[in-house]
C-alpha cells in the first residue's frame, strides 16, 4: 500500500499493522467469552479489562466511564437513543446542523416518533455559537449533541464552552445530557474528556489506525440505554465483547492520543504541532492558485483562526472544477482525496456546507483533503503539485 | 490454548487462527474506506463485495440479501426495531419465550413504548408449537421472531413450519415480518435460509470460529431500518464497513457452513453427522450417572427425538449439585462448561428453563455442555470422567 498519496485519513486511516497483528495474536490466545464464568472466560475478561484500563489511562478518565461499542456510529447513538427511555418519552433534542449522519439521521427518526428536534446551524465559518445552542434549551430538553471537530471542515467546535454554559443555565438543577462526537478529535487534537459537563463522547478506532468495528463510548453519567440484550458493558452495549478490537484500540490510543497535558504524550503532541505547521504552509501555497477558496474563507485569511481548526482536515474549493471531477482527476494521478465524508460520498450532497450557508458554486467544487500520522512534508508537496496541475488544465 | 477441555462453544468458539491471520493481512492491504469513491476505496469495496458474494454462496442465498452488521445482537435488532418506523408505530410483536436476550430484552423496551408484545412459551420439551404462534397473529401483527436453535437446550425450533403457516394464514395479504435468530444454527446444523417465508435471519461469526464484532443480517424483504447514519449497507446498517470481519466471516462460512444440500459442503456435513453420534453416545453414558436428568427429559428417553436437537448443545442437570457448583468443580479440573448462556451467566437466572416449565431443582442444577469442530471423542470421554468424578464426590 502507498499511503504517501493517501489524503483521506478522515474517512479511514491505514491500519497500524504491528498493533493489529499483535492484538490479534493476543486476543486469539484468550479465546474464552469474557462473560463466561469459567477460567477461559476469566482469563479473557482480565485482558479485556486491562484494555479498558489502558484506554481510560490514555484518555485521562476513570475506567468505569469507558464502554466498548462497535464504532463511532453506535457510540453516538447509544446516548441519543436513551431519550426513548426517558419518563415522558417526549421532549427536545438539540443538535448542531453539522453533525455526522450517525447523529443527524437518527434525530430525523426520533423526530418522526414525536421528539422535538432542534437543529442549530453554525455561522458562515462553520462554528456553532454556544449561545445559539443555550437559548434553545428548554425545561424539557433531554439531549444536546455538538461534535468536537467537524469531519469536513476541520472546525473545532466550542464544546467546552457549551458544556460550561449548559451547567450554568441549569443552575444546579437537572441539565440535558451533553454528548460530544469526538470521532475526528480523539487522538488528533488535544482533548480533555474529563471536562465537567461533557456527559458522553463517541470515539472510533479506525480513524487512528485501529481496526474497524470497535468504538468507545465515554460515559460520565448514567443513562438508560434503549438497546438491550445480553447486558454486556454493564448493560450499556450488548453483544459478545470484541477482545481483539479492545486491545488494538487501547494500543492505538496509547500510541496516538494527544492529551491536553503535553507532557503525557509528547511524541504525538509534537507530531500535532508539526501538522499545524505543514497545513499552515500548505494553505499559503494553495492560496497562490487561481480560483482557490478555502472553506471557510477565514481559514486562509486570518492567521489567528488557524488554532480553531484541526490541522488534519482541510476543505477547499477550486471554483469551476466540480468536486467529484477534482477527486477523479487526482485519483488518476494516484492521489486519494474526497468530496464530503465517505458516509455521504455517493449522495452528491453537501449538507454541512449548506448549513454554513456556503454558496452553491462553493458546495459544488469543494473537496476535503485530510492528513495523517504518516503524511510527510514531501507527500504534501507532491499533492500540491498535482492539484496545481489539475487546476491549470482547467484554466 | 487447550481447546480439548473447552466445552462452551455455544458461548464462543476458539478462533480459526489461519483464517483470522490471513483475513487481517488481506484487509490491511486494502486500507481504503469501502464507501470512498477514489481508487483505494474502490479496491476495498471490491474485496468487501467479494466477501459478501462468498457468504451468499455458502448460505445459498442471493448476494443482495446479505448485510454485514456488528454481530448477532445487532442482526436481531435491526429487523425488530423497524417496527418503530411502521406507519402506525403500534401493533403486535410475537416472540417465543425462549429467545436470546437480544430479542427478548429489546422487546421489553418496545413494550414500554406501547407495542403489544406477546411471548409464547414452548412446551415442556422446549419446542415452540407453530400453532401457538399462529393463533396469536392479529391483523396488526408486525413482527414474529422465533429462533432456529435454542442456545441453552439445543432444541431445533420448527421455524420452517412457522414460516409456512404465516404465509398460509396471511392468505395472500400482507404477513408479519418473520425473523429467525440463526446464531446457534448457521454453520452448525443444516439450514435453508432461502426458504420462503423467512424474511430475515441473524448470524454471528464468532460462534463458528470467526472474529467477534461481525455478524450477518440476512434480509429477504425490504425493511425501514430505525437506526440510521452514514447509510452503509444500503441503509440497513450504518458504520464504516469492517473489511477484516467480512473477509473472515466469508472464509468461516465457506469452511464450516452446513448446507441442506449435503453435496455442497460434504466435509462439515460429515462432521455434523459424527457429532450426532458422539453426542448420542455421550447422552447414553450420562444416563448411567445417578440423579442425572437430561433437559428436556425427552432427549435422553426417546431415540427419535435426537434429530430435533442440535448435537452441539446439551443441557443436563445433576440433581442436588447446583449448576454453578458443577461449573466451578469442572473448572478446577480444567474443563470449561457453563450454566446458561454467557449473556446471562452472571445473572443466576434461567429464563429459558423457566419458560419450559422446568422445576426449580432442575433449573438450579442444569448446566450446558457445548461442542465444536475440534471436539474429539476422547475429549468427550475425559469430560464424562470428570463429570462422573464430580457427581460421585457429591453422592
Amino acid at each position: 500500500m502507498e499511503t504517501g498519496k493517501y489524503f483521506d485519513w478522515a474517512a479511514t486511516a491505514p491500519q497500524d499493522k504491528d498493533i493489529l497483528r499483535s492484538s490479534l495474536e493476543e486476543a486469539m490466545s484468550y479465546f474464552g467469552n469474557p462473560s463466561s464464568t469459567h477460567e477461559e472466560g476469566k482469563k479473557a475478561r482480565k485482558v479485556f479489562e486491562e484494555a479498558r484500563k489502558n484506554c481510560a489511562k490514555s484518555l485521562g478518565v476513570k475506567e468505569d466511564t469507558i464502554f466498548f461499542t462497535s464504532g463511532g456510529t453506535e457510540s453516538d447513538q447509544i446516548p441519543l437513543l436513551s431519550v426513548l427511555n426517558s419518563p415522558s418519552r417526549s421532549g427536545r433534542i438539540i443538535i448542531s446542523g453539522i453533525e455526522h449522519p450517525a447523529v443527524r439521521e437518527q434525530c430525523a427518526n426520533l423526530k418522526r416518533l414525536g421528539f422535538d428536534v432542534v437543529s442549530v446551524n453554525p455561522d458562515k465559518n462553520g462554528f456553532v455559537n454556544p449561545d445559539a445552542i443555550i437559548e434553545k434549551v428548554t425545561s424539557d430538553t433531554l439531549f444536546v449533541g455538538v461534535m468536537a471537530v467537524n469531519n469536513e471542515t476541520g472546525c473545532i467546535q466550542p464544546f467546552y464552552e457549551i458544556a460550561d454554559k449548559l451547567i450554568e443555565k441549569a443552575g444546579g438543577k437537572r441539565k440535558p445530557h451533553f454528548h460530544v462526537d469526538c470521532v475526528q478529535a480523539a487522538g488528533k487534537i488535544p482533548l480533555d474528556l474529563s471536562r465537567k459537563g461533557i456527559d458522553s463522547a463517541a470515539l472510533s478506532a479506525h480513524k487512528i489506525s485501529g481496526p474497524r468495528g470497535i468504538g468507545i463510548l465515554y460515559l460520565a453519567k448514567e443513562i438508560k440505554p434503549f438497546l438491550s440484550g445480553g447486558g454486556q458493558e454493564n448493560g450499556v452495549r450488548s453483544g459478545t465483547e470484541n477482545l481483539f478490537g479492545a486491545i488494538a484500540f487501547s494500543k492505538c490510543l496509547e500510541k496516538f492520543y494527544i492529551s491536553e497535558d503535553k507532557t503525557k504524550s509528547c511524541a504525538t503532541y509534537e507530531r500535532f504541532l508539526l501538522q499545524k505547521k505543514l497545513t499552515h504552509d500548505f494553505i499559503q501555497k494553495l492560496k497562490t492558485l487561481p480560483k482557490c477558496h478555502l472553506v471557510p474563507e477565514i481559514r486562509g485569511e486570518v492567521e489567528e483562526a488557524q488554532d480553531r481548526f484541526s490541522p488534519w482536515v482541510l476543505q477547499v474549493a477550486f471554483l469551476g472544477i466540480p468536486g467529484n471531477v477534482m477527486v477523479r482527476a487526482l485519483d488518476a494521478k494516484g492521489f486519494s482525496i474526497s468530496t464530503g465524508s465517505a458516509c455521504s460520498a455517493k449522495k452528491q450532497m453537501r449538507p454541512i456546507l449548506a448549513a454554513m450557508g456556503a454558496k452553491s458554486d462553493i458546495q459544488d467544487s469543494a473537496v476535503r483533503l485530510s492528513f495523517g500520522f504518516l503524511t510527510t512534508e514531501s507527500d504534501m508537496a507532491l499533492l500540491f503539485d498535482a492539484i496545481k496541475s489539475v487546476t491549470s488544465d482547467f484554466n
